[in-house]
C-alpha cells in the first residue's frame, strides 16, 4: 500500500521538474494537501493557462500573454537600443535593477555544436532581421560569460560587422562584495585583462 | 514589467509550498512551461482533486479516496495489533519496510502544549475507541523521539493503563552506520539507557 492515485500522481508531476527529487516530490505532494482551495483553484488554472495564454512575443520571443510583449508595446522605452538575453529570467533581472529602458531580444539558448545547438535554432536571425528593419544603433550582448555564451557572442558580431551598428557586451569581471581568494583563474584573467584606467587623462 | 500574469500567479503559488522561496518558486514556474500538455493536464486535475477525492480514512485516519483505506479494507492484515504513526507519511515508511503487516492509527500531529495542540485535537481518542471495539493486543506507538513525541507516547499509556492491551514503543538509538562522534548526548543516553543483554542467559 502506498499512497493514494492522486497523491502518486501529483509525486510524478513535482518529480518532471528540475531539482526535485523522490523525496522532496512527496513532501510537496503532500503539502498541497493543506493549501486552500482558492490557491488550489489559482494553482490548477495557471498550470493550464501555462499551455493556453502562454506564448512569445512576436518581435522581442519573451514571455507574453498577447501577440506583442508589455516591453515591446511601450512607447516609453528607448526603441533605438536592444539588449539580448539568453531567456525570459533574464529580462525580469536586468527589469528589476530599473537602470535599462530600452528593448530586448530573448534568444532560445546560447550556441552549443556539442548539445546540437546551432546558431539557426535560438532565434538570432531574428535579431538581424530587427536591426535591418528598426532604427537600432546599439546592441547589448548580455549573455553569461561562458564557451556558449562567447561562441553566440562572436557569432552575433560576425553578423552583424558590416550593419551601422554599435555592438557591446556587459563588463565581466570579479562581482562586488567578492573575496579576492575565491575568484576562479579565468574570472580573474578577464578581469585583468578588460581593465579601466582609473588615473587621470592628462596629468 | 515582470512576468505575465499567468506566471505570477504560479510562483505565488509554489511559494506556498513549505521549503519554496522566491528564487525556487520562479525556476519551477518557467520550468512549467517545459512540461508536455499530458503532464500539465495530470498536474492540474490531480491538484483539484487534493481537494475533491482525498479523503481521510473513517477507521485509521490514513489518506484515502474512500471512506476506508486500502490497509483497513485488507483482510489479510494482522487486525489485532495497531501502529500509531503521527501522520500519512510514515505509513508508507512503514509499508516501504514491507516486514510490518499490522494496522495504523494515523495522529494528526504530536501533543504541543505551546503550540496550542492538546490530546483532544490529534485523534487520540479514535484510537480508545478503537482498541475498545476490536480486539486489539498490541499498540505500537512510532513516533519520533522529541518532547512532543515522549508527552504522547506517555498519554496515550495512560489511557490504556487499565485495558487489556499490550503498548511498546520502538527502539530509539544510535542508527546504523552512524559515527560515533557525530551522535548527540540525548540519543546517546537513550541507547544507553535501552541497552539490551547480548551474552547468554545462563552462563
Amino acid at each position: 500500500m502506498s499512497y493514494p492515485i492522486t497523491i502518486r500522481n501529483l509525486i510524478e508531476c513535482f518529480k518532471k521538474l528540475p531539482g526535485i527529487g523522490e523525496k522532496t516530490a512527496e513532501r510537496l505532494a503532500l503539502a498541497t494537501l493543506n493549501l486552500d482551495t482558492e490557491i488550489i483553484h489559482l494553482f490548477a488554472e495557471s498550470l493550464e493557462n501555462t499551455k493556453t495564454k502562454i506564448k512569445r512575443c512576436s518581435i522581442c520571443n519573451n514571455l507574453s500573454e498577447e501577440d506583442t510583449c508589455e516591453i515591446c508595446k511601450d512607447s516609453n522605452r528607448e526603441r533605438d537600443i536592444i539588449c539580448v538575453v539568453e531567456d525570459p529570467k533574464n529580462v525580469v533581472l536586468f527589469e528589476k535593477l530599473g537602470s535599462y529602458h530600452g528593448l530586448y531580444h530573448v534568444l532560445n539558448g546560447l550556441i552549443s555544436p556539442l548539445d546540437g545547438i546551432n546558431p539557426e535554432d535560438i532565434n538570432i536571425l531574428a535579431l538581424i532581421e530587427r536591426i535591418e528593419k528598426e532604427n537600432i544603433k546599439e546592441v547589448i550582448i548580455a549573455v553569461k560569460p561562458s564557451i556558449e555564451g562567447e561562441t553566440t557572442s562572436l557569432y552575433i558580431l560576425k553578423l552583424l560587422e558590416h550593419k551601422n551598428v554599435i555592438v557591446s557586451k556587459i563588463a565581466h569581471g570579479v562581482p562586488l562584495g567578492a573575496d579576492m581568494d575565491y575568484i576562479d583563474s579565468l574570472t580573474l584573467e578577464m578581469a585583468l585583462e578588460d581593465r579601466k584606467k582609473i588615473s587621470e587623462e592628462n596629468k
